[in-house]
């Protein structure tokens, strides 16, 4: 337990959930409500299911319920024994970017969104929210922001990586300038990688099981950092910060070697960059430590964070009340107590401005 | 010039090229020796073209023609200064596994193949050849090894990884038990992603521009190894040895320690795999250099070497004649002289069973 240590921590990737799809009745206008009354949400399944579940079973609340839908048993199982001053709370809508109808995607976003403040942030003080948007209308997906940006407990948007184009194309800027303006950051969460309108999850098409398809979701946040820093997004909103959740980080030093490398080569076809691409990446982009890579010999990860300078680009999440999700007493042994401190605890503070 | 060095090289990425699609016309059967006189060959283009061009303009032959596709000036202009023992040829017609129709794909890699024999392999006693072989119809592909592998310089297989499917799917295992059978590494490269019949190059669509294609192509090849380990491939066939062409390697700590971990909790549905993935990769997985990646503090890349055992599973490669192609004398300084020699030579001796 960490707090003997007196390890301070914010969470940054907890998945509060739905008891079921009527939550969000409430916050739904017809003909949508009717909708989901009858059948569900209806957001796309990727169809890879895992043999050991993606949840959990002991995180069941004595309330009944999935995992993680219970905001008191949360705090008794999460919060409270590992002393989390604050959880980014990231839900589990944010695949809603993958669903065909582009109206209906930012009306479940938007009752998501009252959802969460209604349900969720007044229930515990270490509660911060993020807003999902569904970005397949971007013009939609400002209108949410603006609606719901500067509620107090609402500190960053949440979208799912699994997208139709690359994040850095030009069609999403309209959302960039919005929570660049808010202050907000965007983080991006895996998952839906193949359901819905996103393409494949690789080059070469569907991976055949669970163990394949959730090894290779880095790909995907190596194709939109590479996207988002050579488009330019960094440029035109040099405040705008991105969060890779649940990516990894052990392959930062090869995109940023062969990103810096191309770049010197092939400059003239992104002029509007003014720096090495890996001086965007690490001003920019921050990443969370869940599922952390675990080498045989546990130095070689504190090898590569010296590489990237990884204390002052990630943050830890637990990823409650996922499979795989980690203890923030068991993971990243060997760190300084001030790397330590600013991955548990200051980079997430200074990126979420918590008080 | 490394020849005062005496390193002996083998390079294992050498473009040799057609001077026109006329090239293929004596060994094409009609009627696709009428349409390719007629039409070209039509090989799907991937549509990225690069603002510094893919070939090096200085190798152009005094001959005229593209660049490569003078055996004589490819000899002055590679073999001979830089003391190259062997060249493995790969051509530039790998990408015949992202046509729509598997009939003219499988004509144009036989066609190619009948080339190689008569026009290079006889040519230079340095010269080695790759059969390309179309991946659409495995029975015409295990027809076609099975036709040219017991050609005395015919010395692998090499396929694009532009596939429609991932490389370790059911559908190709004919074509690694004939593989296997005919001791024939199988070498895949990269350039034809999103072409054709493959899927779009990221888990999110199309990059914009080359810069961004050719940066993350390497998260191609993370798909394809880990399908190729947890589909079984290297328990069907352990002598199996697949190369991995112009995908860089710094990669590899990530991917081998994300499989691994997630191995461990998700065996149960690769239960016949007997290892830890990352063994499978280190005993049946070959990587060559070229685009090494190239960090600010060369010394990091030499830190990954170490995690991953790159003297025992790299092997050069000059990828000449293309726009970022390696120099043997000034790529890799700091290796230790024993590994060195294994990565410049001996690895590709044993490989390709070159005497």
């Amino acid at each position: 337990m960490n707090m003997s240590t007196n390890l301070k921590v914010i969470d940054v990737d907890v998945h509060n959930q739905l008891k079921c799809s009527d939550d969000l009745l409430p916050f739904l206008p017809e003909p949508w409500k009717s909708q989901v009354a009858r059948t569900g949400i209806g957001i796309p399944d990727r169809g890879y299911p895992s043999p050991v579940g993606v949840i959990r079973k002991d995180c069941t609340p004595p309330s009944g319920g999935p995992a993680a839908s219970d905001p008191e048993f949360l705090v008794k199982d999460l919060i409270e024994p590992f002393n989390i001053e604050y959880a980014i709370l990231t839900g589990n809508m944010m695949d809603v970017s993958t669903m065909h109808d582009p109206d209906y995607a930012a009306v479940i976003a938007s009752a998501y969104n009252d959802y969460l403040i209604s349900k969720w942030l007044s229930m515990h003080p270490s509660f911060r929210g993020s807003i999902v948007v569904a970005t397949q209308d971007p013009i939609l997906a400002v209108r949410e922001i603006d609606r719901m940006a500067e509620h107090p407990e609402i500190v960053g948007i949440v979208i799912g990586s699994a997208q139709r184009t690359l994040l850095g194309q030009r069609q999403f800027h309209p959302i960039y300038e919005a929570a660049e303006r808010h202050r907000l950051p965007i983080a991006i969460h895996p998952g839906g990688e193949g359901a819905g309108i996103s393409s494949a999850p690789t080059a070469s098409g569907y991976p055949t099981r669970y163990i394949e398809y959730h090894t290779i979701l880095s790909q995907n946040y190596m194709a939109h950092v590479t996207s988002l820093v050579c488009e330019g997004v960094f440029e035109k909103f040099p405040n705008l910060k991105f969060v890779c959740l649940e990516g990894g980080i052990a392959w930062l030093p090869h995109l940023m070697w062969r990103l810096d490398k191309n770049y010197k080569g092939l400059r003239s076809s992104v002029p509007w960059l003014k720096r090495l691409p890996s001086e965007y990446i690490r001003s920019n982009c921050l990443f969370s430590t869940q599922p952390i890579e675990e080498p045989e010999n546990p130095k070689d990860l504190l090898t590569i964070f010296d590489m990237i300078d990884a204390e002052n680009i990630l943050m830890f999440s637990s990823d409650y009340p996922h499979w795989d999700n980690d203890d923030p007493s068991k993971i990243l042994r060997g760190l300084s107590a001030e790397a330590k401190n600013k991955i548990f605890y200051q980079n997430a503070k200074n990126l979420y401005n918590l008080s």
